[in-house]
């Protein structure tokens, strides 16, 4: 559809020279199937990642089997796609799997809050403070072990249950997190109802809290197709570490080809226009996200990995 | 999917106030269907869009029926809809087309032109500057009738044959427009490639060249994801007219539901959170794209009709 040379490269003002892109397609795109992709096809994915240029590739999780079966086999795949050069973060729910992750020598992991009770009641059986004690001892002996720790904070900018959330309440547990040693946070868009003046506004608070732009992520969802503005917004604020899933894999459960996660492709096709460098191949990266798509017989959601492979035809 | 008081309204600062939606659904989305639709759906299509707000609709085209079939029935839909209280610009290819929608008492039109040679032979068989020299007595007669014109100049920031399309080019091509008598302008991304700082930066060269801001719409497209970065961006710049095509009709022709205008309620859900007035109702514009859906018989590409419409579920 498109010939050679777009899109145009033309920076603008005030944007970061250079973003790091957290690929969550793996881990946040894949526990979302319906039935678990065979180990060997996950290693596969993670290394044409890595060889699309991608740097920081959650992998995994080290929840328990029975909560997400889909990712059950964290212990075999992991050591299968150490060593590719790129950085490999897990989750952990917990201690226990917090020492399944460090024992294969995991050195970046994540833990998974809530801004809001209704979810973390709903996600983790437990209340927004339940869950945070729970995640300090473990956040503290990561530390002790040497990982880097991301704190993920989902419902920050809407709740299915409880609608508006209010920002001080983000802020709360964006703050407990840092307090337990996190060294970054991601602020989740779950439901991907967030718009540009209410990503800024929460950026803001947070730094009035104490916490740096440079110790923020921003993970969006393309539900109501707001991530890639709301992207911009935090672009604009200074954030530079961005959350997105190679193909938009990851969607809502309710719709084929839905869109959850925003894609990838979507995001570097505009951080590449601005100038703003990422290291990632954009053919290699869509390449990888049709190969996955083939794998899971369905087209990807991302509406640059339809655009590009249908100009290959 | 989402609870009531979503999105949160947190504005941003240094945005306009109020923003006007210029609606093409009926128009540009409804020539790329592959039959035409009957002239009664399309006459209850606009009544509906009015119903649901917004106030400048872009009705039809008085093109010669040989090349958009779809739109053949000019004259039987544009008595059916006038008196609906909003706007309704037609769009006109030359002097036969304008005197046609003057005899039905159009009082807004459009010409159409192309800011490069490969699709100005494409799509008008002629180069730029015949294809300028053949709006201008039309753009004349119709200032003079009284009538209200918008220039649309059409890939302005990429071009399927050419690639990369030089700014000045595109600016000679609206300063033309322009200066024959245009009282807006409308830039469009017709296949969907630009990024936020290009767009930034059309503008800026744009308003070095004597154009204001308030007479320049823009016309994004989704095919990469862009239109709504790129809506934003241009919102910064103080653009106040927005092209967008309720639930997104207009796609590519190469792909069922593919992408192709920005999605009316996709923009009005970011207004909206962004406190900025646009006179929709966001739920009566999905129930109409949900109806148009239904008539078409294939799913809306808009992502917050998508949402909105499972949650009614």
């Amino acid at each position: 559809m498109t010939a050679e040379g777009l899109p145009m490269v033309v920076p603008a003002q005030d944007l970061p020279a250079r973003v790091r892109i957290h690929e969550v397609g793996a881990r946040d795109g894949l526990q979302n199937e319906k039935s678990a992709v065979p180990t060997q096809i996950k290693a596969e994915f993670i290394r044409r990642l890595a060889g699309a240029g991608l740097t920081t590739i959650e992998a995994t999780s080290f929840v328990h089997p029975k909560w997400v079966p889909q990712l059950a086999d964290a212990e075999e795949l992991f050591p299968l796609v150490s060593g590719l050069g790129a950085a490999l973060p897990v989750l952990v729910p917990n201690q226990r799997g917090l020492d399944r992750a460090l024992a294969l020598g995991a050195d970046r992991v994540a833990v998974f809050a809530s801004a809001t009770e209704s979810f973390a009641r709903a996600n983790l059986n437990r209340t927004v403070d339940e869950s945070l004690a729970v995640f300090e001892p473990v956040v503290r002996h990561a530390k002790d072990e040497g990982a880097h720790v991301r704190g993920y904070v989902s419902m920050c900018f809407g709740d299915p249950w409880e609608g508006a959330v209010p920002l001080h309440q983000v802020a709360r547990v964006c703050t407990a997190l840092r307090d337990m040693g996190c060294d970054e946070l991601s602020l989740g868009d779950t439901i991907g109802v967030a718009t540009p003046g209410h990503v800024l506004e929460l950026l803001s608070l947070l730094n009035e809290e104490g916490v740096p732009t440079n110790e923020i992520g921003v993970h969006f969802h393309d539900t109501y197709g707001q991530a890639l503005a709301n992207t911009l917004a935090a672009l604009q604020h200074g954030v530079t570490t961005v959350d997105a899933s190679a193909g938009g894999l990851g969607g809502c459960p309710y719709a084929k080809s839905a869109t959850g996660n925003l894609a990838t492709e979507d995001l570097v096709w505009m951080l590449h226009g601005l100038g703003i460098e990422t290291g990632v191949d954009l053919g290699r990266l869509t390449a990888t996200s049709v190969w996955m798509a083939a794998h899971l017989d369905r087209p990807s959601p991302s509406r640059t990995v339809r655009a590009l492979s249908h100009k290959d035809q």
